[in-house]
């Protein structure tokens, strides 16, 4: 039996694993964690399906394994927390080799290591496609989350990293005819790295969460016009992005030129680049300079402003027009 | 898009209802609970897939809304935990419609609602295949819970209720020629509600688990003689069940006559009764009456006893011969 050969395998290599709040952890009912006083849980869960998610013909089993865990932890880094347990459960299709299912969990236990997760538990079924199903549960000190609903008129949009790049690379990977060849070597690395590698921003989660005086914050999975409407609609407020605050990546800029696209659309509407979208107090600057220079962190980048009333407008050459809340969506 | 309406739905049930312990429920990166103090968390999660774990032919999707919420909460119960939050992630195929979706929503929030668990978080998406991703979190009093580890000779083996209900239920429901009017006509009403609608054994969960003095418990999923295999495996003990003290259920019993099935073989093999398997020293047998008396449960039924030595055996006629640890395997 494959799946039991997958549980195993999975099991052993947690095995090694330990955290002080582990009390118990895989091969019983239940994982018991003692949390640590005066935290509270965060709890987040995504699941991701071959087709619509992600394409195992130029998606390498690999960096899979380490995308279906990175995406949780941004959630938990969303949140200004810190990613502690994870569970793992895989609908495993026959025509996925045992090569391939050792390259999924190399990846997926290899992220583990990076940012110091313990898998807790899962569960493996045989199915007809690939679906893979994540919870990780992390933890943040009392009263320090970071919500969506709170940001305030007069306070700064800030990113923590370049957007845009996962969507020049989904757009790479699916133009038509394009070859498995021309992703495995490699010829946009950075673009690459974001769609099929993303980094989940655990170090700058945690630095802003803190730090205090973050007054909103989410990942950006959707695009960050898109994701920015959700942080405007329950904060009550609108947004406005200034054209030119956005810094494209060289290599965007590159892709963009050679593929014709307009750099700041994808910057604008392009999902899943899993960087962290917040908005804070103008004043606040100085403070994440410094804690950012402590941490050896790059700076967030302003991209905009916070302002009374509704939706997110794009500033350019003086003028605002509102940009549709319609974000990248799955195919 | 039918994935949003279903997470609409699902999130506007779930706001309805509130936790003194939930400080963030659906609709941000995460949820957030705060632990109450004193307390270890439970966290356990399965997934249930169409054509391995159940058939939408004869399932009815209320019911089956009902079980993949339940075998969740068997797990925490099996700790002798309380549930508490629960995560629901889908993959929707398109052949179920809107109906089928409304069934299925009303039978897991009627089930939350019933084991007041709150739902905290999940994720839909389209796909072939009907999938089903729950996870539940509970808690339990630091140091109480009850492992498969831990059953010592001399100790009872014992049972919360009747088995291998839901195996014969599943070969009438399987048995060339069936037709689903036959399960919509309901000829077996014990049998088909232990294997579409089970209950979690909660409150004999919670029970035991305040009551102190198990060794060791686990609930029923494989079967009574997989399952104690676990437990005997990871105990280092052996374990006889005494034939005589297996006590068939009356449409079991009837339901063997009729279908030619040795009701001792579907007791001992039978999985997904999510009964509960525990073993305790006989001198609490006392203060389990008394307090099962008070909790208005009906008594576990003990049916074997622990023993130095390895594997499972089954006593009868006097003779004790070893049982496979092969129980009941997902189709």
């Amino acid at each position: 039996m494959r799946e039991r050969h997958f549980i195993n395998r999975i099991a052993e290599m947690a095995k090694q694993a330990s955290h002080p709040s582990l009390a118990l952890g895989i091969g019983d009912d239940c994982a018991v964690v003692s949390g640590p006083p005066a935290h509270d849980l965060l709890v987040t869960t995504d699941m991701l399906v071959e087709g619509a998610h992600f394409d195992c013909r130029w998606h390498p089993a690999h960096l899979l394994g380490r995308k279906a865990l990175s995406v949780n932890i941004s959630d938990i880094a969303a949140m200004g927390g810190r990613a502690r347990f994870a569970l793992l459960s895989v609908v495993l299709p026959p025509y996925l080799d045992d090569a391939w299912i050792a390259d999924f969990i190399a990846g997926f236990t290899g992220k583990l290591a990076e940012e110091q997760v313990v898998l807790i538990g899962g569960d493996t079924v045989s199915g007809d496609k690939l679906v893979i199903s994540v919870t990780v549960l992390g933890n943040i000190a009392q009263g320090k989350v970071i919500k969506r609903a709170g940001a305030r008129p007069g306070d700064g949009v800030y990113v923590s990293g370049p957007l845009g790049l996962a969507a020049a690379a989904l757009h790479f990977c699916q133009r038509p005819g394009g070859k498995f060849d021309d992703v495995a070597a490699n010829p946009w690395p950075h673009l690459l790295q974001a769609l099929l590698d993303p980094q989940a921003q655990t170090a700058m989660g945690a630095l802003l969460g803190d730090l205090g005086g973050v007054s909103a914050m989410q990942d950006i999975s959707d695009g960050v016009a898109t994701d920015l409407a959700h942080i405007c609609q329950v904060s009550q407020v609108a947004a406005e992005i200034f054209a030119d605050r956005l810094r494209p990546h060289p290599e965007l800029e590159k892709y963009c030129r050679f593929a014709r696209l307009d750099p700041v659309d994808l910057q604008l509407r392009g999902g899943e680049d899993y960087q962290l979208l917040f908005t804070m107090p103008l004043e606040r600057e100085p403070a994440l300079a410094l804690a950012c220079a402590a941490a050896g962190l790059a700076e967030p980048l302003r991209i905009g402003r916070i302002r009374a009333g509704q939706g997110v407008w794009l500033r350019q050459n003086g003028v605002a027009a509102e940009i549709t809340f319609q974000g990248y969506e799955h195919r």
